[in-house]
Order: C-alpha cells, then sequence, then structure tokens
C-alpha cells in the first residue's frame, strides 16, 4: 500500500530512527584513549568533516580511510605475523620435503636460527614465500591461513593473532564507520592472507582490504571447474610508494585520513594530505616497552624514522602508544 | 540520554522502518524489464537469496553482484565508448602534434578513417594509449574524461554517452542494492575511464569499479606536492582470463551474480557458477536492431558466440534484448 500518508509516517520515522542514532552514540566512541590532544584531534576531525553545512564537511562517499595494518591495526614483533605464519608452514611441510634439510633458508628456519633466515636475504624470503604462498589455489591457500591462525600463538605474548590488534583501533574504525567513512586497509602485507581475518577481525570486508599480490592464474582444474592457482612471482608490493599507487587502484580515491606506523606509510600520508579540504594524517609511534613493543628509528621490523621527523614538522598526529592508549589490546576471550 | 527505555524504543522505532521500507518497496523494482522468464528468473533469485530462513538465503557481505560494462550496462556500438573517446582525444592533441600528419594510425584517426586504425592493429591501438592515456598525471586524465562525458555526442544516436546506457540494467542494479547486494562493475574498459562516469551514472563507487590499468608512479610534482603519472605501460588487462583474476584481486569474494554480453565475459560467469549455493549467471543478447544494434558470433565488436553456447548448454539467463527489454535507453534529459 503505497500512498501519500504511508510515505510521510516512512520519512516521519526514519526522522525519528536517526535522530534516535544520534541520542544513542553521546557515550564515549574511544573508551581506549586516554583524553588529550591526540583524542581529541581524532573527534573533532571526525565532528568536523560529518557537520552538515560546516566548512569542512565531507560527502559520505568521499570519507575514505586507509590503515597499515602491521604495527598499526596489530602488533609487528618480533617479526611481520604473515613470516611467522610462513614459518610455521615450512615446518609443517618439512616432512614432504626431505631435500629442505640441506638447503637454505629453509634448514635455518627447521633449525629455528632466524638469523640464518635473514642472512638468506630477499632471495631467501622469496624461496619462503614461493613454498608457502605459491604452487596452490587460492582456497587452498585460504585454508592454510584458517587453520593457522585458529591454531597459532604469538610467541611472547601466547595469545591467538587475531587478539594482538589493538582495541583502541578497533573502536577508532567503529567510531569511523558510525560516521558514515569507508575503511580500508592499505598494507604492504599480502592481501590475500589479510582477508583472511580482516572482516571478522577488524569488520573490513575483503573487498576493502589493499595489500601487496602475487600472480595468479585462471584455469581449468581436474574436476573441470575453474580455479585461481597462486604463482610463485611477485605482482605488486604496496609498501612505500606502491600505497598511493595501491589507493589510486583499489580505491580511486584519495583518502581523507590515512593511519600508519612506519616510513613504509610516509607516501601514502603525503599523498593524503596533499589532496584539497580537511585531512588527518596520523602515526602509531611505539612507545610502550612494557605493555606491547619500543622501537622506531633502527628498528629492523616497522622503521620510524623519516616519517617521524616529517610528521612532526608537518602537524601530523603521533599516537604516543604509552601516553594515548588506556589498554593496548583486547580483553582475552 | 541512554537508558533502558529509551534503547527499547529505538529498537521498536529500528523495526518500524524496516517494515515501512518493505512496504515501499512492493512496486515493480523492474518496470523496463517486460514479463517473462528472464524477468522471473532475476525477481526470484533476489527473492530466493534474501530470504531469511530459507534455504538458499545469503548473508549480506557474500551478496557480491559483478556486471561487465560495454554492451552490458552501456552501448559498445560503432565501437568501444572508450576508443571513441581517444580518437576524439587525438583530434583535439593534433594542432600540437604536427608530425601525427604522416605517422599512423594517427594520420588515419585524424582523416576519420577508421578502418586505417584497425588495420594498424595492436600495435597501433596501443599508440593510441600512449597518446591519450598517458604522459600525465591520473588527475589531468581524469578532467579530459570529464570534459569528453559532458560534450561528446554519441555519433548515430547524437546522445551524451551516458544516456547511452540502459534503463532496465539501472532498475536492476537499484533493485540489487536494495536488496543489501553490493553491485560491481568487471570490465575489460580502463578503470579511471569508467571511473569518471560510474558513480553518477550506475551509482557504483570508484572503489567497486574493476577494470584494465595502465602502470601508475608516484612522484613529488614541480610543486612539491606528491602526483600520480600515467606511463603508457600496460599494467593489467581485465578481460577474459582476466576477469577472475581482477574478481580476486580487487574483490577477494566470488559474485554470487554476474552480468556479461560477450565471450570476454566466459570466464566470469564460469567462476562465479562454479561457486556453492545459488548463483546467476547472464548474458546480454544485442537482438534489438531497430533500437539498439542486433550482433553476436561475428561482430568485431562484442563477439557473442562460445559465451552463447554454454550459456544455453548450462542454462544461464540468456536476455534477448528485443524481447525482455520493454525500453533500452532512459528518457532524454
Amino acid at each position: 500500500m503505497l500512498n501519500r500518508r504511508t510515505i510521510v509516517a516512512a520519512l516521519f520515522l526514519a526522522g525519528m530512527c536517526a535522530s534516535q542514532t544520534t541520542a544513542l552514540a553521546q557515550t564515549d566512541p574511544l573508551p581506549s584513549w586516554n583524553e588529550g590532544k591526540t583524542k581529541s584531534a581524532i573527534l573533532d576531525f571526525v565532528r568536523k568533516v560529518t557537520q552538515e553545512g560546516g566548512p569542512n564537511f565531507v560527502k559520505p562517499a568521499e570519507r575514505i580511510a586507509t590503515f597499515d595494518n602491521d604495527g598499526t591495526l596489530w602488533a609487528e614483533q618480533p617479526a611481520y605475523f604473515q613470516l611467522l605464519f610462513a614459518i610455521d608452514e615450512i615446518k609443517q611441510l618439512a616432512p614432504s620435503r626431505p631435500d629442505w634439510k640441506g638447503k637454505e633458508p629453509f634448514r635455518s628456519i627447521l633449525a629455528g636460527n632466524i638469523k640464518g633466515l635473514v642472512a638468506s636475504g630477499e632471495k631467501g624470503l622469496l624461496q619462503v614465500v614461493a613454498a608457502t604462498h605459491a604452487g596452490m589455489t587460492t582456497s587452498e591457500f585460504d585454508q592454510s591461513v584458517a587453520k593457522w591462525l585458529a591454531t597459532a600463538r604469538h610467541p611472547t605474548k601466547k595469545r591467538p593473532y587475531t587478539e594482538m590488534v589493538y582495541q583502541p583501533q578497533l573502536e577508532l574504525l567503529a567510531h569511523l564507520r558510525a560516521n558514515g567513512f569507508k575503511t580500508f586497509i592499505v598494507s604492504g602485507g599480502g592481501v590475500e592472507f589479510m582477508r583472511g581475518f580482516a572482516e571478522k577481525t577488524y569488520g573490513i570486508p575483503p573487498e576493502q582490504v589493499v595489500g601487496s599480490s602475487g600472480v595468479v592464474k585462471f584455469r581449468m582444474g581436474a574436476n573441470g571447474k575453474p580455479e585461481l592457482f597462486k604463482e610463485a612471482k611477485i605482482e605488486f608490493i604496496d609498501d612505500n610508494a606502491g600505497k598511493p599507487v595501491g589507493i589510486n587502484r583499489f580505491i580511486g580515491r584519495r583518502p581523507i585520513l590515512a593511519f600508519g606506523n612506519s616510513d613504509g606509510d610516509l607516501q601514502m600520508l603525503q599523498y593524503t594530505v596533499a589532496g584539497d579540504g580537511p585531512r588527518l594524517a596520523l602515526i602509531v609511534h611505539h612507545t610502550d616497552a612494557e605493555r606491547e613493543w619500543a622501537y622506531d628509528r633502527t628498528s629492523r621490523i616497522g622503521k620510524l624514522d623519516k616519517a617521524l621527523d616529517e610528521g612532526k614538522a608537518r602537524g601530523w598526529t603521533i599516537v604516543d602508544m604509552k601516553a594515548d592508549w588506556k589498554t593496548v589490546f583486547p580483553p582475552e576471550r
């Protein structure tokens, strides 16, 4: 029954629903962030870009927020978690690969000698990627990631990796989405690896995950069904200058907010703030050796040096983990 | 004021709003589709995947629909519109490029000799792409597309290209979105070209457009601002077997509905129906020489041969444009 009265009633109710939603949102949306200038900078930014009729209003379609993953949404010490996954995979595959015992970097990995793996350099790393991220269909890879995430534990914190995420960031992602933002991951990590947990863990669907990738080929499987096969060939590295390129390729729109934690995020942050209108660039500074880790300019993982200087000079929002975050990780499940 | 009563009231109102939306949707969502088995197949599919508790229910997050663009969402005769754009650009740039007068394929284009352009083959086409789609920043390219779309007219229909879209498909896109689907373009067309009109014309935002692309580099512009520069090098062709690869790369989830019109869509359709649960594969068959064009197995543009055979054999939904579409193009503005 569609008549004028029905329509008016619907619009009236829709209006009430909207005000009701606003009323419900009056509680602190970022309870794990300590009060201070960092939290205020975030809340003020969200407020001004969503204020209809205000000078800084941004249409919902243009409220694009991009987040690095390693060290920004979840931890990255003692090594990128995707590398820890690859090491576990090597160990699991080893019984069927007796030749690995005498071959670097596999010998080092199987002996628990991470320094040996590091010494094998980029060539060694690519061999590890080829052995654990290629030579299988995308579905098979998804299954191995799912299995690992369900069972593996962080070497020192002893928690599942999906609990090694930052509670303040989960709140920020939710707050942005509640304010009409579309949240994306833009990370140097492998896109298929991240898609294995991004939706459940961060509420970010696969189509909003931008990452590094290998070449994938379409082929007909043995059962006559089409499948996608992962080849041992790098296709795209979504890091440093690759990040704005990835943003352009996958999102096609410049973010108004970008959040990183290392020099690998510098170009994404530069590209973000170079747009017209209100922009917010944020950097997690790992300053908390007690609850998480403390590292920056000289770290082998997540080096933050140039971006820290440029961020300070340009007034970007530098999050001091120790001072700004009331809690780091979510409560154990 | 957040108390129990407020929450109950909010939930109650939210419930009423939801039912109201349902009531409003009782009118025919596809008025430009004639009644018959094609329209029923579409409406039945949408109904069954959205029926909560039903055997074919699909969660909203998994309701991914992918549409080819040329010949599926808008027309593609007498040539792909992006090629017509490139030809117009060549003509406009010609005064500053006197060397083109003696050089193929430019000489043919400037003489209005399309056969000469075709005769120059892939090499000629790549030269045209290099001259019109590269050697500039992404912003400069966006501006040239916007200018062309605002002023150019189709050579025989004399309408703006953004009015050469199919009204029945606009209704289908809207109906899918109203039912929780996320609609994507997956097309052989250039991704940046399509993003120039997809949002306004189809309601499909840039981040849901998958297409072919050239290499883009990040660099610091003369003004010290970062920019993205388009190079004359093909990066990815999103056609044929490239379509499922593009879907995996950009969307990361298998569609439950895919719509194409040519052999270039075959692998996307195969990949779509190979998934578990309900799937719908659709093909526009151009059968309407009067209102649009009639072509299939022997056409140079939008050849539909293998996909037509396979579609018929496997019971895919073949849209007979002449019989199934009440109107083809939207009313003139």
